[in-house]
Order: C-alpha cells, then sequence, then structure tokens
C-alpha cells in the first residue's frame, strides 16, 4: 500500500511574554526585544500536525476528525484563549517561544497518533513567522 | 478628477482580555466565555486604513508610505506587543472588544489624516471575525 | 453610541449542478458549460455575515460566538456536506447558483439576528468568484 | 427580483515606474521614493470586477465566464506580462500609480459590461496596499 | 548545476462521497461521517505539483507553462466539474478519498514529465486538511 | 537539545525580463513565451529563509528579528523595487528565473547565517508558482 502523509490545521489564540529567569531585566529586554513586553502581548497560531503512513482499505491513514479531536483534547484545549506563560500546567519554567512550544506540543502527541506516525509540526506564530519539528 | 479610496493594511499582535468591571465573576464568565480567561490571550490583527480622496497629478491621493508611517505612530507602536488592557493610556477604561478597539483607533486617525478623509477601518481579530467602521 | 458592523467567516462543502429545467439538454450545456455537468460538482464555500448595530455597553454589537451557533443552526446544518440541488428543503425548485443561494440564506437569517440588523452577505464559491447581497 | 452583486477575481503581472515628467530628479525621488527606480519594478496585480443587476431565471446576474473573458480581452491582454509606462497605448502619458490604472480600467469596462452595471473595482498592488474606484 | 524543486499549483472543482462498497449503511456512516452522506458533496481542491532537477542553460528545469499544459491534460481535464465516484475511468472502483486521489494522480503524471522528475504532490481537500505523496 | 527548523517570510517587488542572449529573438519568444516581453514585467516575490539548529536556553534557534535584517541588507536592499535584469551587480550574466535567482540569493545567505545552518529558500514568484533550493 502507498505511504502518504495526511495534515490537519488548527489554530488557537493565546498570550505569551519572553522572559528568561537568570538573565537580568537589561539582557532580556536586550535580547528578546519587545517580545519581553512585561504585561505579555499574544497571536493567533496556526498548527499543522502531519502523520505518515500506508492507506489502508478505508482509503484514510487515519480519520482526520479523529486527528482534530485529539489535537483538541490534549494540546488545544489547554492552550487556547490561554496565557502560556501562566496557565499550562506542561509548559511551566518552560521560556514560551514558538521552538519551545512546537517540541512540547509534539511531546503531548507523538505517543497518542492512533494510526501512522507524527512526521511533522509546523507551527505558526504569525505569517511571516514559522517554526518545523520532526522529533529529532 | 476621480474620488478613488487607498487603502494600507497594517498588522500588530497584542493581548487582552474580555471583562466588565460591573458584573460578577460569573456574569462576566457566561457573558465572554473564553474571552474573560483571567491571564490574557492574545491575537494577531490586521487593520486596513482606507482614506478617500481625489486622484492629485501625481497620480497619488496620499503616499501610502506617509499613511503607513502616521499609523505606526500614533496607533500601532502603542499598540503591538503590548497589553490592550493595562499598556495603552488611550484604552484605559475600555473593555478592549474589536468594536471598541477599532472605534478608538479612529479617534486617533481621523483628525490626522494628511490629504483626503478616513472613510473606512477595518480590523480583523482571527481570519474568520473583524469588524468595520466609518464613524457613524 | 458608535455603530460598528461585526462580520463572523464560515464555511461549508457542498455539491451542486446548475440546469433550468425548462430548457433542452443543449441549451442546459450552452448556458452552464461545465457547471451543468449531469452527476454534480461541488465546492468548498466561505460566507461572512455582518451585522451593523449600536456597540453596547459590554463592548459587543452582538457575540459573535452567538452568531455562528445562529448561523450553524439555520444555514450550515442544511448545507454542509450536503448536494444543494437534492438534499435542502428550502432550495426545492431553486437553481442552486451562488447568487439564489446567497439570496435564501439571507431569507433564513435575516429574521433571526437577536441584537442589530443583518446588512451584508458575501458567499464565495471559490477564492476567484464571490457575490455579495444586502436584501435589495 | 433581488439585486445582487458578483465579483471575478483576476490578476496580471506587470512593471512600472512612478515619475513626473515635469518635475526634477530630485523631486520625483522624494515624492515616490523607491517606485521612481529608473529601470521600472514590478507588481503581481489582483482586479476584482463587480457587477450589480437583478437575479435573472438562470440564476446569474451575468455569466461569471463571460466577464472574465471581457476582462481578459480589453484589458488583462493589454497588461499582463507588459510594462505600464511603455508597453500600453490606453496608458500613454499616465502615471502608472494604482489609483490612475484603475480608473483607466474602469473606463475601459464601464460600457461593455453586458448585463447589469459595473459597480465596483478593487485593485491589490500588493498583499498590503490595495485601491478601490466606483466611477465616482 | 544546481538542483531546484520547481512548483506548480493548480485548482479543481469537484463532487464526492466517501463510501465503501463492502461495509453496511450503519458501518459506513460510522466511519465516514458526514462525508459519507448519499447525494455528494464537494470541494474547491488545489494541488501543488513539484518537480525537481538541475537547472539548465534557460534558467529553467522545466517550464512551469509546459507543466501545467500537462496536468491540465491528463489531470484537471478529467477532474475539474466532475464527480469523482462517477465521472472519471482512472478512478473507478476507487473510494475517493484525498489519499487515493493523489496516489492515482501521480500514477497519472510521473512517466509524463518531460524534464527532470517528479518528486512531491499536495493536494488541499479543504484549507484545514491536505495529503503529500511522493511515490513510496 | 532539540533540533528544530525555523523560518522568516520576507517579500519583494522586482521587474524582470527572460532573454537569453545566445538566442534569436524567435527562439527567445518560443522559450519564454510572455516573459521575453522586451520591456520587463514584474512580481512580488515572497521568500521564505529556513534555518535549522539546537534550540538555545533562550529558546531560540536564532533571533529571527536578527536573521531578517541580515536578509535585508544582503539580499533585499538589492533587489527590493529593482530590475533583477540590469540593476543588481550579483545578478549580472544570470538570466533572471526564479531558478537562477533562488540558487543566487542561496549563496548570498549561506556562509553568513550567525547560528544553525540555512537548510532551505522557498521562493514565490507568484501565488501560483514558486521553488526550492537546499544547496545541492
Amino acid at each position: 500500500m502507498p505511504t502518504v502523509r495526511v495534515t490537519r490545521r488548527v489554530h488557537f489564540s493565546a498570550a505569551h511574554r519572553l522572559h528568561a529567569e537568570g538573565l537580568s531585566a537589561e539582557e532580556n529586554a536586550r535580547l528578546y526585544g519587545l517580545c519581553n513586553s512585561p504585561n505579555f502581548h499574544g497571536h493567533n497560531y496556526e498548527l499543522d500536525v502531519t502523520v505518515e503512513g500506508e492507506v489502508e482499505d478505508t482509503g484514510y491513514v487515519l480519520d482526520l476528525g479523529e486527528l482534530r479531536d485529539l489535537v483538541e483534547a490534549v494540546v488545544l484545549n489547554d492552550l487556547d484563549h490561554r496565557n502560556l506563560n501562566e496557565d499550562v500546567a506542561w509548559l511551566e519554567g518552560v521560556i514560551p517561544s514558538t521552538e519551545n512550544l512546537v517540541v512540547r506540543i509534539w511531546e503531548r502527541l507523538v505517543e497518542q497518533i492512533p494510526r501512522g506516525r507524527l512526521v511533522r509540526l509546523v507551527l505558526w506564530e504569525t505569517p511571516r513567522n514559522y517554526v518545523e519539528y520532526s522529533g529529532d
């Protein structure tokens, strides 16, 4: 059977602030610029979740509705309309950069994919900035 | 000379929370749902600024670069990477809904347009929600 | 209080065929071209629903979540993943062109808007074709 | 019969330069900035052509395929992959700003619309700049 | 000579229905949900066709206009404004899921690419769902 | 530390013409079609610059603002609002196809990335045509 990659795009809106605890206010400001703004800012994030696998007799690698429900249950319900610095247990102690966020989302999802295997996440922070992670 | 509408689209990223001071926690939660989340959430906003006027000999109604600089100076520098509830003097006491925000942006801009007249603002909060205001 | 227009964008996927009962096969083919293809074709439609009204103390003209639920209940549940020629009671006997469709959607919605008034529908059939209706 | 607005979006790619014959090199540079660059630059333009009219028994205001063919014949064939300063007879002597361009396109189209009436053109020069004209 | 990947994006609109012949009506409904709706639904599909090869003296890997003509001749002419379950000889007996569709399109194209080699197809069913295939 | 790919999307507008010096006018016209139009045409280009590396303690692979400044300094300042055939020293003698352009941009950037390594460029000439290069 042929091997195909299937992707579901989901979205969430969240606040965050980039700030390293071990650095001074001046170092944080120099390092993160406006992203260090003390009272948070926020984004409309878009997340592409890609699963690779053989096409089954159903014509599916896996049901993308099932994949969407999974991503909602283990990722979006915790992130959407939340503050990534303050509200999310599995981001505690993590600087919520897009890089760190995509890695933590991967860890939440990778063992739970019901069929096929997670091969790529793409996370858009703005229409001009995005990151990709494949578990390496 | 023909009358043309010219538009410059700009963007900013900000955090906000919808919360009415005079209402109880329960009323706020029922009224605003997830948008009342206590530690803020955020969006990538897109703003279309439209000026109408006669086309001058230059071929311009007004220089859109000049318009962009004006919008940056009187609107974006205050909003981008900020918290709309806490950081913006001209939003103090305002519930930062998209509706209230577009009206306050109008008030900041309407007297300052160097040529032609401001006729429409369109403010996108997400790719699925937007508001329009024409000063009425 | 200022008057603002607020818009919610929703989407649905449907099959349809353009065919006039009173015309011959040849006339239908000449009039509608590929859109007359006998076994139907289909589109991902996008619909912008715009309501105009005064901004209330809540900062809302109306709750866009409430508007989305209304549009789902009286429009999308009947259209999404359906055949516009065969499956929709309120399109019976209507040639399901984008023009006719937007007018019938207006009639379904106009009396039901809970606050403010419906002022515009924009219906996209493809990224290159769209129609607008304001009840005239 | 209800009155509906129907739109066809088309695109073309062209080179241009903004330069006023009566002004000095310094005045042109100050007025137009990079757009005065001597060897031209260029854009992917998008043009939305909107026709308003009553919906006929066919379900159409007018056939959008017919509208596209008309726009190709009287506008796009002259503009696509051309230099707006040098190659287009009906732009001779015109500073090819987006404002001037949308007015000249209107003049080319307004008398030729086979059914309904041309009510709006929207011309995008970039994803962040666009102009609208309604014949006023 | 450097090796570059070049892509042409094309689109088509089609109707389809997901239904497995060997399963009961109940099993089909549970498996495919709304996609099993009996009278079909439809989509605006976008297809990215990517060819990899060395850049020739012309500056091209291959002429993307030539590639577009090929894709029209062997794929789009059969699919656009058609019913994927009923109208397409090379989809007979195939459940027209996006996964199965992208594999069949690959088989139609892979031997016919005039220069370079087909390395990836991306097929969008909606703006939120897409599949990729590389011939594995 | 996990390895993540981070991308910054930038844009520029430029004029160009495809023309091979060693070929006759007829051969050039046949080979390049409208792209051989003598007085140039132009495009709004979008460029995605992707850097891969380990996520540092800051949460960054590299600061995308720093990456944007680098791309502006060594690529965009030379290309934006310019003629690719006439104005760019590092394109002299190069047929400015999208393929050749992406390779020359790679050469400008690859040694200058301050952290991580350049792994992919995607260059869009129109919303329907794009090329990718990874240094092979």
